[in-house]
């Protein structure tokens, strides 16, 4: 049996994303920025599921800017803000992505100041120790919206309206959340926003930037032709543009799926807890409906991978962005956690795809590989 | 009939690389950067799609990053050169794509000096202006291998001969030359090169940057994970560098595909040709065999585009990048023709899919049309 548990990484391209994409290959294979009507028509298809995405944020056309990928986006909005302002502080979460922390890490090299904000042991930035940290020269802050190791979703609404109070642009990598969760733009204070086609079954190497309306735009990151209103340039990835437009058309009623995936969610966690010395993090916050995150005491997570591997089971030690590194998570530290039990994580995350029959099947595999190990481990 | 002449804006993506790409959509979409059998299914279509690249551009799998557009490419060896030197002197030519131009003036806006070297009638760079333009805080030089506009080559071996004479590294946007000329990066004096898949049949949405080995590593332009040999962090798009992979196995065995396209080019220009007041630009200079830009005397581009496109004849002005701008092309003012000569030009690309059929149609539409919208301007 082959179960992938691994959705926070990336997801499946659904059947029916690669099925709109399709025509835009071979047959509407203009240029969109062409003026002919091989142009036009590519334009045409552009132009929906650029609707489609502001639809579904809640947005219009003109707020969205389509990127190479939520990094991109990210790298975009903080180096791009920096690069305008020339100097100040950025204020960021200690639990962000890397795409996020090690731009912001390098822009702290190059002349700014940086502050990155603690989390509690769930994971929750908050509001008032944004408030404490903001500075006169503050020219951004970026907060992500869901977690992607651990699922932790932030309170939008608090911390913007810290941000909108001081008159600070306040930027979220939502790249985990967009599909995940209902996500309203109208209503949220958020002026810039990433996201990413491929975590929501849409395909890889297409990214999104929301830049509202009468905020400042940063400084571009890609210059060249006048594409995405002079924002991006590029010639248009006009299959990629349609596939992120159906994957947000696609992406769930969010109350059935939900419900579904926090059934599934806990019935994994149910059978994990009769495993002795584990710990599921973030239990107590706000989470990700599809993510579930496990410490297993005096163990190493990448033995728990490949072990499961073997069985045809498809989970992380965090994020894939990390692979490569053998450092213990920077999230799960900021979580207050040692290292030695930082290194025992395992991330699950399901899908619309993922079945009660695959959940069944890894709490069928996953006991004796945990005791197994651990008999290994104390040998 | 439609006739699409426009390839150098954009070409049809092969039906071959369409079917390359498909499973890993749906099929083998793990994270190239996954440990487990999802992931490394993945990486391994991606190393066999890189060595691909690498094999038909005589470098080393090592030496290519993907990124997300050639635009990019060109963004991240103009700006991570400039940001690693902090300091400096940037040479390109006056008749670059406006990825290099508009981000070398970026530059030059923000510290740097930047000199644009002029082109000769026939739109060459001379590798003597160049020797004479070098300073000792020279970072950079960057010309393109072959212009998009009027296929002007220019002699890449003698210009990085002159680089390397000064221990300046050489950079060349060849997003037009890749899989329209040979290249062999084992002998040509390059160390940085700018390619992107979707115009030699490939997928939009993915680029490619060459690093010669030993030559220092610009700043990175997107941080984040350790994909990319930690230079260009973005989830891999997998489909696309599978896409580009199979686009280079399928780029023309040169001899046979440069003869065909020639002898269409020399059909269609002999055709032109017999129409009154034409120039037909860069004619003597060594060109790309499936380029042809004519300047129409007494007539506006546009018009012509438009009543080509009536007949479904595809065709530009000029760069897909530059439409919207109603500016005359600066390539075609670089060559030394006035405002009014340089707004009645028309570039008409082929590609391996044009046939002798589509030129005789075009030769049968153009006359008439060129007659009457000279017949209405007179009035």
């Amino acid at each position: 049996m082959q179960v992938y548990l691994d959705n926070n990484a990336t997801t499946r391209t659904a059947p029916e994303v690669v099925e709109a994409m399709l025509p835009y290959f071979t047959e509407v294979y203009g240029n969109a920025s062409s003026f002919h009507q091989f142009g036009q028509r590519a334009a045409k298809g552009m132009g929906s599921a650029r609707q489609d995405a502001a639809d579904f944020l809640g947005v219009t056309a003109e707020e969205i800017v389509f990127t190479g990928s939520g990094s991109e986006s990210d790298n975009y909005f903080l180096k791009g803000v920096a690069a305008r302002a020339g100097a100040g502080h950025i204020i960021t979460s200690a639990i962000e992505h890397p795409a996020i922390l090690r731009t912001a890490r390098f822009l702290a090299q190059n002349g700014f100041q940086l502050t990155e904000l603690p989390v509690d042991g769930q994971g929750t930035v908050s509001p008032d120790d944004l408030r404490g940290t903001l500075r006169p020269d503050t020219i951004l802050v970026s907060v992500m919206h869901a977690n992607n190791e651990v699922g932790t979703i932030q309170d939008m609404a608090a911390l913007g309206a810290v941000c909108r109070e001081a008159g600070v642009p306040f930027h979220t990598d939502a790249v985990q959340a967009v599909g995940k969760l209902p996500i309203n733009l109208r209503e949220l204070p958020v002026d810039y926003l990433s996201a990413s086609a491929h975590k929501l079954h849409g395909p890889k190497g297409i990214g999104l930037a929301y830049l509202r309306r009468g905020s400042k735009a940063p400084f571009n990151l890609i210059h060249g032709g006048h594409h995405e209103r002079r924002r991006r340039a590029s010639t248009e990835n006009v299959p990629g543009i349609v596939g992120f437009g159906k994957a947000v058309q696609l992406a769930p009623e969010e109350d059935y799926h939900r419900e579904r995936l926090l059934r599934l969610r806990a019935k994994l966690e149910e059978g994990i807890s009769d495993i002795p010395e584990i710990t599921i993090l973030a239990r107590e916050a706000e989470r990700l409906p599809n993510t579930s995150n496990v410490l297993f005491h005096r163990l190493e997570g990448e033995s728990i991978v490949m072990s499961l591997d073997f069985e045809g089971i498809a989970v992380s030690t965090g994020s894939a962005c990390s692979s490569g590194s053998l450092e213990p998570s920077h999230v799960i530290l900021a979580l207050g956690y040692d290292h030695a039990h930082a290194q025992g994580s395992i991330r699950f995350s399901l899908s619309r795809y993922t079945t009660e029959e695959e959940i069944d099947y890894t709490l069928e595999k996953l006991p004796p590989i945990i005791h197994r190990l651990r008999n290994i481990s104390a040998l």
